[in-house]
């Protein structure tokens, strides 16, 4: 349960009807907002604005703009043994094509989502960098790369993420309009054998 | 000449010594600051104070932000036939080749430069996305690849945006320690047999 205070009146104690719905508006609006204009660029008033909500709420649940950030965009819940186990399932001559589809799938329907979050308030904000790193190299590409037993497990997984990374910006954040719009399937048939060659074919 | 003021006081017409290096300065610092901050999280403050300038002075010299960011970061002189005649100036299936080296060399000279610049900036500011745009499509791969002669050229110079903007992004911007290090030759080697397939090979 949540306490609700109705803003810059004395704060009221005790769970009120739609506290829930209210918070989970905030980190919706707080995930929109830091798409759209990043780390630096996104404000506390901004968010409340988004989520018709007043600021003096958005202070009191999560105390600064860092820990709506944590909240909204590091800590959204994701099932990476999941993810990391689905990647693997099949044959490792497709696993390229497995990489592609999964990530242009998952981010097509959250806009670009997190992902874009991430690359967007990077910019002056070294954790959020700090949590690309985290979220594509540590937590996806290198384990799935040692999993395969590749050489070079490492450059291969950097090299497939300036390829992924590529994409989402080139789609989700700077929205080139003629890339933005072309579906999934073609861009994975052009794009597969290139994250195919970086996981198990000649990088010299 | 430019005029100089010196700040808060009243304006004093006439060049006065060291206006042009001054102003030269201010520019300098301006790029600095657009690169490490993006757009949004530039301060006009932020930039007089990397220049050991009054705030005042860049006001009176550039009227506002936007107008320091298209000085500072859109209008830099850049040789772009020179550019263009020379990715084409040699066997074209080699062509990938030249544009990843010529893309890093770049790059690496101005630490990211401009290209970091608009890449960071283009998080709530579409006038930097288009710029970055017009940079990579509109006066670099489209016509190198219209003249190339290929199919698709569009959708393949899209394709090559990709793939370079990634290295930018995880090089530059995003900055993942393994990769910012890697030297040219090792990513190149890598690297352009994709941008050669994007360019001349089977995307389907």
């Amino acid at each position: 349960m949540f306490d609700v205070s109705d803003g810059l009146t004395q704060e009221r104690r005790g769970p009120r009807p739609g506290g829930v719905d209210t918070r989970a508006a905030l980190l919706d609006a707080a995930r929109e907002v830091f798409v759209e204009h990043g780390y630096e660029g996104a404000t506390m008033r901004a968010i409340a604005a988004r989520a018709d909500v007043d600021a003096a709420m958005v202070n009191h649940w999560f105390g600064s703009k860092e820990g709506l950030f944590a909240e909204a965009v590091i800590d959204v819940p994701f099932d990476l043994d999941g993810l990391v186990g689905r990647l693997l399932d099949g044959d490792v001559g497709r696993l390229g094509e497995r990489i592609v589809r999964t990530f242009l799938t998952n981010c097509d329907t959250a806009g670009g989502g997190v992902f874009a979050a991430l690359l967007r308030s990077g910019a002056g904000h070294t954790q959020a960098n700090h949590h690309l790193h985290d979220f594509m190299i540590t937590n996806i590409l290198a384990p799935v790369l040692r999993a395969v037993g590749v050489d070079q497990p490492d450059f291969r997984a950097m090299l497939v993420a300036t390829q992924v990374v590529g994409i989402a910006v080139v789609r989700y954040v700077a929205r080139f309009d003629q890339f933005a719009a072309t579906d999934i399937d073609r861009i994975v048939t052009a794009v597969a054998p290139t994250v195919q060659r970086y996981i198990t074919g000649d990088i010299a």
